[in-house]
């Protein structure tokens, strides 16, 4: 796994990269204890990676009540999932377990979300949320109305929405890349923080 | 169809909108004789008007050798017409008959483009485009090192897949906004300009 | 698109072609301005063309208060575009455009016909046609019921399964010999004629 | 099965019939031995049966080297068969039991083509025509030219793409007048005649 | 067909077989004047072979006024038409003709159980059947209840799915192996036995 | 999770279990330290489930140059992956785990195994077995001998195709049955046993 490149493309090392996203590198490594190899990977295109990042915080760094954040990322593991895209799946997933605080949902929601135990709201949410991502013209005004019904707002529904686009966008670059999950992706939130 | 509203969301009137979104709309609008729909449609979330056209400039307005712009556009109309994408189809198609100086190509690519009369190169470059598009989990190494061999670069290689990602984002947008095109976009590009 | 060639298979030049199909050609020819090139194509099989061309008059050339021209217009290009066939996408495409006194329709229903601007019952005409067109062995007697209720008579139904049972065997006669669309299909019906 | 209806359409009785038709179908049935369903079912639209007839026997009463008239057969099977066509699938599995001179060999295309004991040359013109029924937008010109390796001629490979579209279309309007194959479909060519 | 293979591993001859599997074998080509080949692929590896028999004996040799004999063959016939798996279709085809005593039926149910004369039960049987064949992940528990509604009771709805297991086994093994039905299935139960 | 039943259907007590099942699950728990939700669903069909688990042994307790025990365990990785098995995935990841020493390789196996650090043997091994298992129709001897090529013995190759078989068979009982996995199969072979 150790050998396994970041990326397909070229790696810029932290040194050389512009201060704004060197410094927001190091504030993300400072926190999680490593960095996130979609960061390393997107940093060589400074502007996209820039672009990406605000979308990402937009979005998912939001906690309402019909859409909080460990909703949000359930919503990403499922959509990552039916996009077969394993660095999302293992890194949001780690964010579900961590999020949720539940240490078997992502697993759930990863392979088999119809049966995983969400909320009706959730649920409705995932299962719009997977159609746009698989088979986006199929979508129905009546179904984002159903989302109404379940609580979220229109800026809720908006970002069901955006969510999975972004993640479409996100999917397909990692896929496109190449960029495996950094291994401690895989264990964060099974156990105990000691 | 002038009743078709321009997304199920709010649409802020120009005079709302932040001074930087206001002024870039208010360029488009004058240089293209009308303001796209899309950029109505996304105003109500500045950031994330920001980020997707920062992220659409860095991918789009750019002219290699081994990917022109016009070939940007035929791409972008061949992945958002798998997605079934009514307002990237038109509104693409219409770049594609302006910038490919070519009347037709873009109605061929958006019905069946295995038979549109592409260079290899560019037939090479939809292929795996399309693929990404609805299938990414399928796409190979090989693939991509099949465009070097057609004579893409390393930065075409990552803007082929970027530009893909970015309209796999922009067609979920526009279907879950149900943004319909500008009616001046089905015509543009079909006739001599007086 | 000049030397896209006609057909994959022998073209007759029109004076070598049995009387009957040469004045037919000559005729519509005539009112068109040019000959399409599924005429041309067809020709070498003069039983066949004439086949093709009866059951293209008894079914098309018919306008009842259920099912008027216009909309066996659309019904075509909707199905057309399920089956990524171009030249029946631009040629019926700009039949609905002259028909239909309409635009924009035909390129709303060749790219996701599920948002096109269609009447409940146009909509489900298309909705049980599409499916009789991928996959015919879903459909059901109630759907062929739901158009009773939107006010087809008994033979405006038969008419629905058989005008896209037939364009499923246009569909697949065009891509078997790769014919393209006239280039003036691509422009009828967009501009005022002059 | 006796009391399943021949059609959920009109079905017009043999005496008002019109000559031409009332004439062919006495002399089907009394060469068969019965009338077959489909006949009776098409000939509510006497036009439209007087252009399927001409299709059907320009293109099936036809016995060349490159494709005799028990490959016409074998390739309606499979393709009808892809379609879940089962009056097609039954009455011309008879035509390929009497034609081919084999009791099993309906069947064995019918469920799966791909392990029945075709010849090369069978098995790609049957793999190209399930490929037209299913998918047309895939069908590649080198498949087409891989039949002429396979020896059939120009009329031949003609005949392939005409016979799989003429399918197309029985297929579905078989299925949008649900239509049940005779009784006597099922057992013919399955023992010895008396 | 005499010369097909029996499978595309060894073959172990009846003398060489264990004394409890021969025994077996002896009576079923006692019993039906054949040995299906099924068994005879099978043999070569005995506790497979055994385990087969006793899952086949315990879900089939049952006759329950929710599913009986006859049911559980319509069942079998439609989930392995699903799979494609001729064996099967032909050899458990022959089983609903004799156990349903309807000369048609299998062959209705293996090209287009939708249309076929099921009563309500039965169809809805088939259809969660099918379903749980080729896309599990969609079987839902509300279908389940429906099976109780038509009277099933708790023991024949998991036989349904453990009927539908099985013969996902059974079809992929006899594909892997390439098992091809005994000739005598195709006529079995289609002409009164003398 | 603790209230997730372990099945639709009804769990007999341990203590109300025939002799050699009973015995054989208290081995199981020993050894584990916990009885698999499989093994308490499928225990009120016992002679079902001693089938199972014969099969079960006969197919993976088994450890060869050609087909090591954890290799077993990432085809019913991959192919449970396909079918959207919770159970399987999570229960035979932990295998994969143990077996194959490595942490991180089920997780890659179950979300994409295309770009997983596959050997080409396991690679050929897991592409086959996923053909089988979600399109068995297509699988071609051709593919059964590159195995062969890859150091497969006959023996082990009808293990890859009885593997994939059996899963086809646990993984839709398991959707039947909605059996959810234990809690601790998600940990296993995570962290090191202290």
């Amino acid at each position: 796994m150790t050998e396994t490149p970041i990326s397909r493309f070229p790696v810029v090392p932290l040194a050389d990269l512009p201060p704004d996203l060197r410094e927001r590198f190091a504030e993300v490594a400072d926190r999680s204890g490593f960095l996130p190899n979609v960061f390393a990977a997107l940093a060589w295109r400074p502007d996209e990676a820039r672009a990406f990042f605000a979308l990402h915080d937009a979005l998912m760094d939001k906690d309402t009540p019909g859409l909080s954040q460990a909703d949000r990322e359930v919503l990403v593991v499922a959509t990552s999932a039916a996009n077969g895209c394993l660095y999302c799946v293992v890194a949001h997933g780690a964010l579900v377990r961590i999020r949720a605080r539940d240490r078997y949902l992502a697993d759930q929601v990863a392979v088999d979300w119809r049966k995983a135990p969400l909320s009706p709201r959730l649920r409705a949410v995932v299962e719009v949320g997977v159609l746009l991502a698989v088979d986006p013209v199929r979508v129905t005004e009546a179904q984002q109305h159903g989302l109404r019904g379940h609580g979220l707002t229109e800026d809720d529904v908006w970002d069901v929405g955006a969510i999975v686009a972004l993640f479409a966008l996100s999917n397909r670059l990692v896929h496109w890349a190449a960029v495996p999950p950094n291994p401690e992706f895989h264990l964060l939130g099974r156990v105990p923080r000691g």
